[in-house]
């Protein structure tokens, strides 16, 4: 629901605004009329799948709420070239100080899901699920979490209080020869029993001590394809498998068919190259 | 002087760190002793320029002021790949807290610094300035601004209240068959003196009509090469010229090369990526 | 590490200090010199389980960060009456300010201590886990979480993104007759992996759908002790067991006793009577 | 005027939906349809005084306004056992996002008001005043002062602006033979006029020197109930008396019957038991 | 728009309620009905300029959506003594509390409306521009800004962002002979090209120099008639120059008539008499 | 305590350093090395009484905490034209940063003080005291009330909830023949009994009236010096009076010799002309 999410991005948006009008706007102040009115269109200049709707329906409404934001597509839909994806409507100068952000925001937040939907069909057919990652832009990861499951993906845990990953840095704070197995024990006794144990390994026999101390889910650390067949072998169910490291477009499909659980991402938020939209604006008589 | 700047972007990092943090680190809290010192190194493991120090300082401070945070090298540094660039050391717990946004803060900064340094090796020799836009990540333009400047890039205006640029949705609102001239003489009425009045065209007359208007700078929006030579010609010094629309990094050498005094590069803000940087992590002896 | 954990209450501690403070203190500035320095200690007149030191510290460093704070036992302390816990030396007026949000914040947390140590008490010898609930105070969650963990019990999520918990009102959306299996296996697949499912039944055939769909953790909603040993015997370590409702200090033992898992008690912080609390002033000569 | 007051509140309201919900709620978007619609009755399981309807209607507002809100009964009112007292109609989502919030405050401040209540009740027919005091929850104070109204009870000063009230530290800080006179023409003289001037003692002499002083309330601390007497008798009309201290449902009527005209409950406040309310929801078809 | 300037000022308006409102209206409470009805008319009790209405409306707002707040008279309009400029109705408790606040920026805004018509009528017929400072209210910027234009003068930069004035503080850091030309050259290469640069200069020679660099603007700090006379004759409009310094009501007009383009006044902001505005009320039947 | 009242004006200075700084202070980066080092000095250019010292020193605290800032005088001090008033050494960017709003504090503040001192001289030898209103800066009314005692007057009310003042508007709600009589009672029996009750009278009649009702403080608004006299003489010390309205220094004198206690002046704070500071800068050698 749209208005529980906006919630948490509805400061972020203040932010934003704040950086681009805190001084007015001082062209349309001197060049459009006071009351002129006008309807302007969101154009998907290029094919891709369209996230970040509600979010730019909120950069115009705080702007000004007397807008009319009318949506022409859905988020998660895929669009061809030139797809008018929005109608805004109202006050001229209002329209125009919040084009740039509305547009800053979908253009990032489609990309995202754009990049994601490419991913998530080259894993076509295997059971893997294409997961993010907590690489995503400060201040933006609700929206780009959404814009994930926009392009076909699954969100891995949203922040460091609502999912146990026992990594490298906690492993060495662990010490000694049985680290994975100690530091999964000490997870069980002391996280909230709602959350699953998840530890990375980088070898078959961490692996081993892992599932051995009864971890839920085990992230596969830039291994080989072939360790990662054997893990899924060694494996057999016990725990989720979470393949990471080295995964772009060329190498996911052949990580897919290893028969892991999941494939985490960094690629879908941290470096997805924005999807070209605009803003088209029409001037109507004053109102 | 960075607490100056931080003024503007203290208050992202609150709300990023929220959104990490808010419900606490399970993961650390279960397998880190409470008093566990640790030294850690931030690693550009690809070659680039590096921006971004001073926002990652201040993720440290803010999650635990305790920490010490030093840089090895400076905003703006061309770096090898594998260049250690700055330690972080003090409680374990703190520093883990604080690594994801202090990576994603230096990736994403740290990549619009290296495109940015692309674009300007590209129109070296020439008289153009590579400049950026508005399309920057909600919520980081001071920061990214500044990664423009650390790659060696000049900065536009930084929002709508610090220059008038008159665009195609401006002129829609002034009508008639002298629109252009119209619009800049009513900025030079309307707007503060202090500012340079800029107006965007798209083809010779009106950037003739502009420059009979008084304007101080012209955008040149999506103009053919051959057009850009002719404008430079027609304009004699009169005005600054803006070279936009359809710049990359293959086209700008020979768009520089017509004489144009300014290109604006949307890419610089909205579609770098990250650089690859990690946090590596030697656990001292609990303090 | 306290300064991580602080950046959750410090927001409440600066509204909750507006409420006393935003006219100023009166009294204070009519009576006591501007300079005059005092040291103060904070006196547990009763006995009980001490919890919430950093949040009364985190006080009087927001009045004045000139105070000295120094804590004379630690959190989850037993104390017996009359024991001195903390004192805090410095402006007069600034310790007179922050008196009574310390002693607040004092006096409720280690109230949620100590009450929550005598459930932990009941249960010694089984395996039963005590755990709270989000019937915290509004605001002061992460504190009361801690307090509970202070006395000994342990955490159940701490919000509504951290755990998957199934009740009547969800499954009244899922309707039909098997609406306990369907919405386990919605959760499956819509719920981040890194999450456990736990599902809220009433009878003993729901117990049965719940572990045949594969629920990882079951809440036996305001069953019989009988149903609930019963319960025990069905399961068969297939799931967590957690009993909810009803429970107080005269029947935890016995459900205790049933072999259940989990033991949840809205009561250790809903209606935790305050600890008494004192905070006793000497006056030093003016510095 | 709830517009008035609600701003007060609001923050607070915002802070603690900040803790269930920052990181989404991952329950219900598993399983109950993105545009169901429900209707939910609030049920007052337990006989006590209603207090915080306005809080809940402020808590659904901000989750959802679309959400309606329509109250059974009023803040103040006595109600039995089981009494339907709200609906909330609107989005299923949204109403299971706030349930918790919104309960957690009706039940605090029912809390609060039913406690109120029987205090009340106890000093009928004495011209005693059951006042409040500053041991109210952190962030809460307005609501909470407004339960204690709901209750039939009276308010104390809200915080440390606007009310003198001269206690024993302040009294330190005077030190000297006459320092309850020094103090209260010390006060007379800095605090504003529109303040009247309170002293605590503890003895009759102390007293006797506050009137003299010309204090207009003066707080008998601790006093025996043979010493309150004594006092009112003392003090013959000039100034308001307060008991203060060791009261409790037991005591309440003795010290009402020595005349005082106050007497201030801090466990009113601090340690009211949540009285029990709960939501219950019906899934209508989806809208 | 109103609601885009809106932005600048809706944080100051509830700061500034806050200091009113935090403890209540105790009196309100005490003496008018819940639900009593009123309307108020805001009346100029002297003639003058008014500004202001828009923040007003806003302060109502704020307080009590439900109040209509209708203007009879538009900001700028100049109005004589004992005109009626607006009405408020609704509920009478939330007139009452936000009356005083909407007052004070009615007040302060008219009387800085009203003292820059003043000097705008004595440069009548001259070229000159009356302009304003940086001297104005902490956080009212916008408002008074707009108040200057309300009085017909125009604005100088907004902020340290959007306007280069190189002044004697940064002179002094550029240090040798050749500085206002060092620091116009420096000047033109770092910032950003949208903004025109301006120079302090207080002697002819300076102003030579500042011309010579290329300076856009020059502000004459303190000169004489006859050097500004003499300033006018050098520069030929080769920048525009402004007169700083010694500028009042009665100095003014021969200022204007030397020539110069601009004159700033920051006894536009800084030292202006509030306007006499008053809120009448008269109590409607309750509703 | 400087650190306790700071906590109402923090934000406040956070706001208006917003205004000056959000686009960052592009003159100073284009003209002051980034390491430059200097030191400053505050200087008073006319007499008057000092105020804002400690806002000043906050200003740039927040602006860089690394300046050292040093008062060579005390808020309060009565000083000759040239005198000066504070050292500000460090970062020379970060005092000029902060140097606009340091100084448009000083001299609001010094005025403002220095206003209530003229009035305060007038009233010598007199009982009557010199209050201020309501009628503040919105947002600075704790450093204006501070200004106003700095010049040796004294505080009304700070807001609604500290004080009863019953003015003509809530009369208006009272109606009937007895309505100061009727309200006075209403306020006596629902506002909190640690506030004085104050209503305001226009004649005679209505003075005794407020009398016979029991209050403690009356408004002689807008009367007759003969009137007040009068006033006195029928008081005989049973409340406290305050004039109200036409107050100015020609008048002040007159009204204080007809023995009211207390004499209230909006102009205190709504029209006193800023003092004249400056601050005057010697650039140090880079460090």
């Amino acid at each position: 629901m749209a208005n529980l999410e906006r919630r948490a991005w509805a400061s972020m948006i203040e932010l934003a605004l704040a950086e681009d009008l805190l001084g007015g706007d001082v062209t349309t102040a001197a060049t459009v009329p006071l009351h002129a009115q006008a309807r302007a269109t969101l154009l998907a200049k290029a094919s891709g799948v369209i996230s970040g709707l509600e979010a730019a329906r909120e950069v115009f409404a705080q702007v000004d709420p007397g807008l009319e934001f009318v949506t022409l597509v859905a988020d998660g839909d895929i669009v061809p070239a030139m797809t008018p994806i929005a109608h805004v409507s109202g006050n001229a100068r209002s329209i125009l100080a919040g084009e740039r952000l509305a547009l800053n925001l979908l253009q990032r937040l489609s990309g995202v899901a754009t990049v994601t939907a490419r991913y998530v069909a080259e894993v076509e057919g295997t059971k893997a699920r294409v997961v993010d990652t907590r690489k995503t832009t400060p201040g933006l990861r609700v929206l780009e979490k959404a814009a994930v499951r926009d392009g076909g993906g699954h969100n891995h845990r949203f922040g460091l209080g609502d999912g146990v990953l026992i990594k490298d840095n906690h492993l060495a704070a662990v010490g000694g020869p049985d680290r994975v197995r100690d530091a999964v024990r000490a997870a069980r006794v002391a996280a909230p029993h709602t959350l699953r144990i998840e530890v990375e390994v980088t070898t078959l026999p961490e692996l081993a001590e892992a599932l051995d101390a009864g971890a839920d889910i085990v992230m596969l650390d830039n291994m080989s394809v072939d360790d990662m067949r054997e893990a899924v072998t060694l494996t057999q169910g016990r725990a989720l498998l979470e393949a990471s490291g080295g995964v772009n477009l060329t190498t996911i499909r052949e990580i897919a068919a290893t028969g892991v659980d999941l494939i985490s991402v960094g690629a879908l938020t941290h470096s997805a190259p924005a999807l070209d939209i605009s803003l088209d604006f029409d001037l109507a008589p004053a109102g």
